[in-house]
C-alpha cells in the first residue's frame, strides 16, 4: 500500500510550494528533491499567491515567523484551498510563544490544512487553543509512550475529526491519524533529534506525498512518515565512530534519495488501530 | 586560456557581495571560498549599497525576493555600476510570477549586468518580457538540444548583443555567449539537477570568476560554467552505492577547493561557435 | 577545569535562542545540537522577546542585520538582561558598514553582553567606536601574532575592563579574556577559514557555554574556544585528497558531537596571561 503512495511521488514529480522558516530551508528543498518532488520556495505575500497557484502542494512551516511572512502564509493558504490543493502546516513552537500560537491557529482556520505535522507538544498546544514548549521540542511530560498509545491515538482522532485534518503526532511513536484509523509507526531512530530539521523535512516530504496522492492522504501522510523514519534507520547504519550528527543529516537524505518504493513496503513498521 | 582565468581567481581573492536567496546561500558562500573567492551577504537598503562599495563585485539573485531585499538589489546594482564592479544576474523563477519576471527586467535595466545567467526557460522570460516557467526548473519544451542548439545559440547572441551582458544559459549543455562568440560546454552531470541550488552556486561563482577578470568577461563566464561541470563530474565519480544528493552536494564544493587551474583547463569540454 | 564547563553543557541542555544571520544559520543550529545545547530562532520583535524569555541565553549576531532584525536583538538582548540570562554579541562585519557598526555599538550599550566575540578588526572597530575591515574577514594587518601577543593581551583587557563583558578575540591564535586574565588559545587549524561560519558556529557554541557555566563566564567562554579549534584539528585530520571545505564543515560538527569533556581537557592547547 505504501509502495504506491511512494511510488506516485517518483511518478509525478510534485511541485511544492514552501513557505518555511530560513533555519533548515535547505534540507527541506534537498529532501523534496531526494525524494522525486520539486521545491520552490517564495515568502513575499505578493509572489506567494502566484507561486502557490503554479504548484501543486503548498508547505507552510511557522519555525521564523514574521510580520512579512504571516500575510505570506495566510494568502497562499487561502489560495490553495481555493485551487484544492494539499495543505501542510508545521505549527513549530506553537505553545512557546503567543505569535505562534495564535499563527498557527489562524492558519488551521484560514488555509484548512490537510494535514498538520507538529510534536506532541505542539499538537495539544494547537487543541487545547494554548499551551506552553520548551522551545520547539516536545515537553518529556507529554512524550507519547507504549502505555499511554492508546490515549494518544484517541487524541489524534478527536482531533482529526474537529479540524478535518490528517494528523501527524511525531516522537518516539508517530500516529498519523484521520478521524477514524490512526496508523502507530514505529520506525526512526533517537539520534534524529539531534539533527536540526527533521520534523521541518517530514513537513515537507508529507507536502509532496498528499500532493501526489490527492484521493489518499491518509495512507499518503503515513507512507511520508514511515519514509523518513526508515531512512533515519538506513542512515543510522551507516554512521562510523567518527560521523556526528551533521553526517547523519546527509546521510539520511542521501538514503531517501535511494529509497525505492519496494523497500519502504518492506521496512515500514507499522500498525493501524 | 580558461587556466589564467581560474589562476587569478585563486591569487586575488575577490571579494563577492551576495544578494541572494535564503535556501541555498550557505552552499553559495562555501562554493565561493572553495574557488578563492570570499563572500559577503548583506540585504538591507541601508547596508547593502555600503557592503557592495567595499566589494569587488556583485551578484543579485532573486530567488527568494521580497519587498526589503528588490530595493537593495536595485541600490546595490547601482552602486555597482557606478563604482564599475561586475554584475552577475540570477533571475531565478522569471516567468513563474509577475514580480520574478518585473524585477529581473528592472534589474537589467538599472543594474546592467555583465552576465546573466539562468536556465533556458529564465532567459528566454526576459528576451520576450513574459513568459511561463515551472517554478524554478527549466521547461522540458524549452530545453537546448544538440539539434536545437545552433538556434540556442544564435538566440543566446542576439540577446546578449541586446543587453550588452554575457547570457550563460544552463541546462544539458550550457552556451555562454556575448554578442559575436559562443561557448558551448558539454561539462556536467544530470544529477546537479537532484541538488538544490547548483544554479545559484554557479552564478556566484561566475561573480568571482568575471571580477578577476575584469577585461575577459565572457572568458571567465565560460570558465566558472566548466569547472561547476567539472566538478560535478569529479563529485559524481566519487558516489558510492549509499551515496544520494546530500553527499553528492558536498562533493562538489569539496572538488571546487581541490580543482587547479591546470586541472580545469585539461578537464573543461567545449567548442566555440 | 574546561572538563567541568564542557560535562554541565552536556548534562543542563542549555536552550539558546539566537537571532543570527541566515548564511550560517543551520550549521549553527547543528554545532548546538552537538555540544548538547537545543537552538531556537526567532527574529520577529513580537516573537523574540517571548522567545527569549523561554531560553537559558542569548545569541546575537549581525551578520544579515535588517530593518526588522535589529529592533529584534535590541529588545532581545534588552529582556535577556533584565532576565539575567547570559548574551553573546557577534558583530560580523563591524567597520565594513556604518549600520553594522552602529548596530554593534547599540547592542553593547542596551544589551550589556556576557561574551564579545570577533576577529580583530571587528572587535577593534567597536572599542574605538569606528573602522574599516576587509568584509567579515579580519585584516591581514590587525592579525595577532606571537610578537603582537602581549599587546593584543592588553587591549583584550582592558576593552573586557571598560565593556564588563568577556571579550573573545579569534584569530591564529585566540584570545578569551575579562579585564584580568587572558586565556591564548593555540587550538584551530587555518583551514578553518575556508567554511564559511566556523566564527558564527562558535559565538552560538559560547552561548551554551556560557548559559550553562553562570558563574564562571570566562572559563565557560575559553573552553568554547577551545573546543571549537580542537574539533578543527580532530576533523582535520580525518580529511581525505578528495575532502574539501564542505566534508570539512560536516566533521567539524561531527568531531563536536563526538567530543567528550576528558578529550576537550586533554586537547586544548592554552596559556593564561
Amino acid at each position: 500500500m505504501l509502495y504506491e503512495r511512494f511510488e506516485r511521488v517518483r511518478r509525478l514529480h510534485p511541485l511544492i510550494h514552501n513557505i518555511t522558516n530560513y533555519v533548515t530551508v535547505n534540507d527541506c528543498a534537498n529532501i523534496l528533491l531526494a525524494c522525486g518532488g520539486s521545491p520552490i520556495m517564495a515568502d513575499d505575500p505578493e509572489d506567494a499567491v502566484e507561486i502557490t497557484a503554479i504548484c501543486g502542494g503548498l508547505n507552510l512551516n511557522i519555525g521564523t515567523l514574521n510580520q512579512r511572512t504571516i500575510p505570506a502564509m495566510l494568502a497562499a493558504g487561502r489560495r490553495a484551498r481555493e485551487l484544492g490543493h494539499p495543505v501542510v502546516l508545521d505549527p513549530v513552537g506553537a505553545g512557546a510563544s503567543r505569535l505562534r500560537t495564535d499563527t498557527a491557529l489562524r492558519l488551521m482556520e484560514e488555509a484548512r490544512p490537510t494535514v498538520i505535522r507538529g510534536n506532541v507538544s505542539e499538537i495539544r498546544t494547537l487543541a487545547s487553543g494554548s499551551g506552553t514548549t520548551r522551545g520547539v521540542d516536545a515537553d518529556v511530560a507529554d512524550q507519547v509512550t507504549e502505555e499511554g498509545l492508546d490515549g494518544a491515538v484517541a487524541f489524534a482522532k478527536a482531533f482529526a475529526r474537529r479540524t478535518g485534518a490528517v494528523v501527524a503526532i511525531t516522537g518516539a511513536i508517530d500516529i498519523v491519524a484521520d478521524g477514524e484509523r490512526a496508523f502507530c509507526v514505529r520506525n526512526g531512530h533517537p539520534m534524529m533529534s539531534a539533527i536540526t530539521g527533521t520534523g521541518c523535512q517530514l513537513s515537507a516530504l508529507t507536502a509532496a506525498f498528499v500532493t501526489a496522492n490527492p484521493d489518499a492522504p491518509l495512507e499518503a501522510a503515513a507512507a511520508a512518515v514511515c519514509a523518513m523514519g526508515l531512512c533515519g534507520e538506513i542512515a543510522h547504519r551507516r554512521l562510523t565512530d567518527l560521523d556526528g550528527n551533521a553526517s547523519y543529516r546527509n546521510y539520511i537524505i542521501d538514503a531517501m534519495y535511494r529509497l525505492t518504493p519496494a523497500a519502504l513496503e518492506e521496512g515500514a513498521n507499522y500498525e493501524v488501530r
